[in-house]
């Protein structure tokens, strides 16, 4: 039976592949930094990591992409002087364990040197309440006396993709604290770890290895006794807000962080971790495999999410190192925000901050892209500034060894709208409108006029249309009123002018402030009109398909095996121009579905099913964001078998780690936080049925048959609730902090639920 | 000195490539069929074709292209029972020239046969008073006493590049007459060739030698004596508008001509020649190889132009076979039309009746094309139906071998405009509106309608843009507001206003019915709105420079050496969505300087020459189309010696025949009268200075310096001059039979020029 709580493996990699898997599977983070699952004496060569969020740098014309720190969790030891290590030594036995509890991840390794057995255990977590703050628990013990020599420090030969980013490396000793500082290539900011240490044994003298910066502590073990030490790191920089040098704060953290000792550190971490699964945990009943693949994918999305008042959000790989210039994509905001805001709406409202951070970027953009726009077009591929990490030419090929022109950077353009939903999702979902007011507002407008000044008017057709963009579906580039795009564009005008509206009734200064400042007053009644007037593909009265763009059905209509049988080279990108799969009605991912998934309101079940049925087989699956969408409508249409294989093909992709690792040379290896988002949303939206709106919480059952029940936390309006499903009943328990009575709609039937009571609605109605 | 009025060569070609060539540059032709320049004994092997003008056929999934016929003016001879032929035996001369006075091919070869001296000699013309008729007179002189056998017929074996369109090829005679026929693959009509011979001499027997059908006439040759015959053949299909069968009609057709005899064939042929020359020859003195190479330009297009009555087009490659899918191109309207407006009027009347007969296709085209348009818009490759044969993926990648998917078809929509243009050109210069009355303002009105369902409104900028089109540059697919093309379009909508009140003041009725039938009455006020409010990017005020289109100016500025040094394959394209020149500023060909050339008033010359300053370095001049708009628009700002040297590349192209015969495996060897046409234009417009309006003719001489003077035929409003031009004075000769005075502006100054009138003006005016 598996533990439901960890992920485990007795396997010892070693070749590079399945130490790059392990070190997704096993990384720990805390949102302000992330850790991979690597073994203590790992180096760069097997992919160690300490990745920063929100921290960038680049190299010449290189990707620019997060600095990762020097490793202060580094020991390594030599047993009467040779050295022992999962590198090098017989192992006899290995065991690492990541606990999804408190984000802690272990190690046992045992060793046998000439007859004497040789066993390390470590643990080490970041801390969630102390964000640079990394805590290390080491011990060894030998079955035979011997002389052990643990050196431990900061190892300072950094793992890059494109570095080194810190430059002028220095190793230095403040006290009994290491510090290995440089600066970072680009800005020249300061990059700091400093590493504090608790040993009760042995003698210390410090030692430097190359860009290692170390403590030897030597001693004389006795046999079978174990001997424990506990050290702490902590990394500061010059983009942290803090007052002083970086050097000054990493150095006061592990003071301070040792001097408390583990105890503590361990305690208050715990508490931060036991808060975020009463508020986030899934509970699946009946089926092992599910609960503990989704419980992995709540897990990834909570060591993701950012620290408070960071204004950060999560990348598209999240914090398992630099993969994907560490950028924010619009998975964030359509795949991994509803997660966070109907369970920690804080991290969502940070989500939020960092759009709303970025704006100036995304106004740079829209200016400087094609013939030049108005508004905000928010980077595809986001960093720190908001200004576009994408380049025109992003994938290689590897039948010419030329790049690709793509137009994924300047033709995606339902990224704006993405972010402007999301901002009044959160509205309509928390009733907190203190993001609206700190600037969410002005983004809205801001993208809706961007959109404006996109799209062109048909004036034959009394329309707006917005033409050559590229859809969720990127194998299809520049296409013409793409349904998805079309109807997000729409959506950000009607939340535009929902969100005046709202403004004028109740902050009627904070919106003239707004209107003055960004001088939009003349625009807000074309952005009504275009909400009106902006054609989007409808269902075709008779097949009630809807057309994923103009011309997409008179495209070849071929198996999607049949296109990738024409394949010269298996790494060849089937897009881009002249991709395999352009003149073709193979799609890469869920268009037109995740269109009848995010507006699922909008549309009937005849509409989700008939489109479901034609794109479906038309789909490659060839990104991590298609599954979920798939499986959502699915279960809506009933189709429970496909959306629980779907479902469960999200749910484990991160846990199983078995995704394309290499691109050609392209590294691509990383965790896949919008998938792990996906399945949450599969599991609560999908087999739980549950739609909040502004006015009401609907749920509509329908759980996979193979599940007893599904229970699930659920915040909504600032108030919280546990909900129960199972094939018979929907039991709904309000928090008693609750501050109000909320309105439920189980099965169509409205129950109002208030704090601290438990409302049990039967399926079928009990006539008494 | 050479011969202006000839070209000759002694070279005797045996591979393939000269072969090739040689059968390009002797071709001759009679606007119904094209003969290449080959010898009466060659076959398919040495590219032997009869090409038939606007009969098309398609075998299978391969390019539609036009129907070869059996080859009427086969003869080969024995000598004492041995082959005697320049494919076999020991050739001691060899001469064949091409007659451009009367567009006659002649060769003379001499063998040597164990020292037996024989001299074939040949001449072959295509009537160009009898369109499907071809003659051929051939001699044969023996220096020792020998017995001949001449064999002459049909030759059935056709060389076809994506044939075979001739099935069921049958060998037959009737009377003396020997017919090949058989039934095209598509339509299945008839294709016939009849062929009679004229003998004084020898004895007559049939003989069936595979696909052909010969007469063997079998003598004994005195030496000395020259024994010659003559021999008629006539194409006939069931595609011609004939009364009876294809077979009949060209049986009767050969019976009528021999009976005739060579001396009445000859001299009204050569009539019609002489009367071809006076309308359209250019006379350059003190500058020879200009004389013969414009000469032999003009030459191109006579053999070219379409039948009267005929209601056919030029192709991009002429008839000098199947090349280009024997497509008609812009290239017509836009580099062949002005010649025979100025020269032939007749002939340019005709080539817009083809634009005429192929409006449905034009309006079927507007249909299908992406999200489907109202209007016409024409074939970007048009053949007999106005279908486009232009196909999705037009070039071949010899990177992958596979084909590239190019816009060609579906963007490069300023054919239309091209096409309206020369329409109102036609009524401009000639004065004649029968043409509009016949259907051209309805292909006017329908460009119009076409290009208001193509454009869309810009709202905020309170203007009508022309998106996602290619420019006369097609390295750059798929660009917005391309200059080229929304000057066109906007000329089509003023166009369509103008056509609308010239008819509505002289033939009220014809436009009251005109505007019924297409039902187009609401949107002529529309067509007003958008030649007022169609956006054309304007000159920057600074550096009076255009920019091709939205963001050109934002792409990579590298030298075009630096592009093509890239290619990992010499025939790589640049263009195509991931081409080399695509992320670049380097254009295939001119653009924006064709545009300031089309549209002269409307740029200043300040304009020009810095459009031309900055685009000729970036242009690749990959297109036959190029150097010419650059000649004529370095003749305009005075750069005479750029000029000439663009001049004479594009005057030399099809004499000399340099250009690129295969691209990959596509065979493209071919004239090109596009640039026989820009040769014209070069002389006549560019050095000549002249401009013809709706109210005068203006001349500006830019003589080269190296000429003594440029003499040239004029037609005007349906009147001609003859127009003389020195470094001194404009000499102009109104014909006798002309019906008004007319006005033209030399030098700035207006003199009227009376029927039979000879006026001179003097560049500098003298004073008295």
């Amino acid at each position: 039976m598996t533990d439901p709580w960890t992920v485990e493996t007795r396997e010892l990699a070693h070749d590079r592949e399945t130490v790059m898997r392990h070190g997704n599977i096993y990384q720990i983070a805390n949102g302000h930094m992330g850790y991979r699952g690597t073994l203590d004496e790992y180096g760069p060569d097997e992919l160690v990591a300490v990745t920063l969020a929100g921290v960038f740098d680049q190299v010449g014309e290189a990707w620019r992409e997060p600095v990762n720190a020097p490793n202060g969790g580094y020991t390594r030891i030599r047993v009467d002087g040779t050295p022992v290590s999962a590198l090098s030594r017989p192992v006899t036995s290995h065991r690492q364990t990541l606990s999804l509890k408190n984000a802690s991840f272990e190690r046992e390794t045992a060793f046998d040197l000439g007859g004497t057995a040789i066993t390390i255990s470590s643990r080490r977590f970041l801390s969630a309440v102390r964000p640079n703050l990394g805590v290390v628990r080491y011990s060894v013990t030998v079955s035979r006396a011997a002389t052990i020599d643990i050196e431990t420090g900061i190892d300072g030969d950094i793992w890059d993709l494109n570095g080194p980013h810190i430059l002028g490396l220095v190793c230095e000793k403040r006290g009994e604290t290491l510090l290995v500082r440089g600066r970072t290539n680009e800005a020249g900011k300061d990059v700091v770890v400093a590493e504090a240490a608790a040993f009760g044994f042995g003698e210390e003298r410090s030692v430097r290895d190359g860009k290692r910066n170390l403590r030897v502590v030597a001693f004389a073990a006795e046999p079978g006794k174990t001997y424990t030490f506990f050290k702490v790191f902590a990394v500061a920089t010059g983009f942290d807000a803090i007052e002083g040098s970086a050097a000054d704060a990493a150095v006061a953290a592990v003071t301070a962080a040792k001097a408390q000792g583990l105890l503590v550190l361990e305690a208050e971490h715990d508490a931060a971790w036991a808060d975020k699964w009463a508020k986030s945990d899934v509970v699946i009943d009946g089926d092992e495999v599910s609960q503990h693949a989704l419980r992995y994918s709540i897990f990834q999305l909570l060591i993701a999410a950012p620290v408070d008042g960071s204004a950060n959000s999560i990348p598209a790989r999240a914090l398992s190192g630099q993969v994907y210039k560490g950028a924010v994509f619009w998975d964030t905001e359509m795949f991994m925000f509803p997660f966070f805001l109907h369970t920690s709406p804080e991290k969502a409202a940070e989500l939020l901050r960092y759009r709303i951070r970025t704006l100036p970027g995304a106004r740079r953009k829209a200016l400087t892209e094609g013939a030049g726009f108005r508004g905000a077009f928010y980077a595809w591929e986001s960093q720190e500034t908001g200004d576009d990490a994408c380049t025109y030419f992003n994938i290689g090929d590897p039948l010419t060894k030329r790049e690709l022109r793509t137009h994924f950077r300047d033709k995606q353009v339902h990224i704006s709208g993405d972010v402007a939903m999301a901002m009044w999702e959160y509205f309509k979902v928390t009733g907190d409108d203190s993001v609206l007011l700190d600037g969410g507002a002005e983004v809205i407008l801001e993208c809706a006029r961007f959109y404006y000044s996109y799209a062109y008017f048909k004036k034959d057709k009394n329309r707006y249309e917005v033409l050559d963009v590229i859809g969720p579906d990127e194998y299809h580039e520049r296409v013409n009123n793409n349904a998805f795009t079309n109807m997000v564009a729409k959506a950000t005008f009607e939340i535009a002018c929902a969100a005046v509206a709202y403004l004028a009734e109740r902050h009627a200064g904070a919106l003239a402030a707004l209107v003055k400042k960004i001088g939009i007053a003349k625009e807000l009644p074309l952005f009504a009109e275009a909400s009106r007037l902006l054609y989007v593909p409808e269902p075709d009265p008779e097949t009630r398909l809807i057309e994923q763009f103009d011309g997409y059905f008179n495209l070849k209509d071929v198996p999607v095996e049949a296109v990738k049988a024409q394949r010269i080279h298996p790494d060849e990108y089937l897009g881009a121009g002249q991709g395999l799969a352009v003149p073709t009605q193979v799609i890469k991912q869920a268009d037109v579905v995740m269109m009848l998934n995010l507006f699922k309101d909008r549309f009937g079940r005849d509409v989700k099913k008939a489109n479901w049925d034609y794109y479906e087989p038309r789909t490659e699956h060839g990104s991590s964001l298609s599954a979920c969408a798939y499986a959502m409508v699915a279960a809506e249409c009933g189709d429970l078998d496909f959306a629980y294989k779907y479902f469960l093909k999200t749910a484990k992709l991160d846990l199983e780690a078995q995704y394309k690792v290499y691109v050609g040379t392209v590294f691509m290896g990383g965790s896949h936080p919008a998938a792990n988002g996906g399945a949450w949303m599969t599991a609560v939206f999908g087999f739980g049925g549950v739609a909040t709106g502004p006015e009401h919480v609907a749920i509509n059952p329908r759980l996979y048959p193979g599940w007893k029940s599904l229970a699930f936390r659920l915040a909504y309006k600032g108030d919280g609730f546990a909900v129960h499903i199972t094939h018979d009943a929907v039991t709904i328990a309000a928090e008693a902090a609750n501050r109000q009575a909320h309105c439920f709609v189980v099965w169509g039937r409205p129950v109002s639920v208030a704090p601290g009571k438990t409302v049990l609605v039967d399926r079928i109605v009990k006539v008494a």
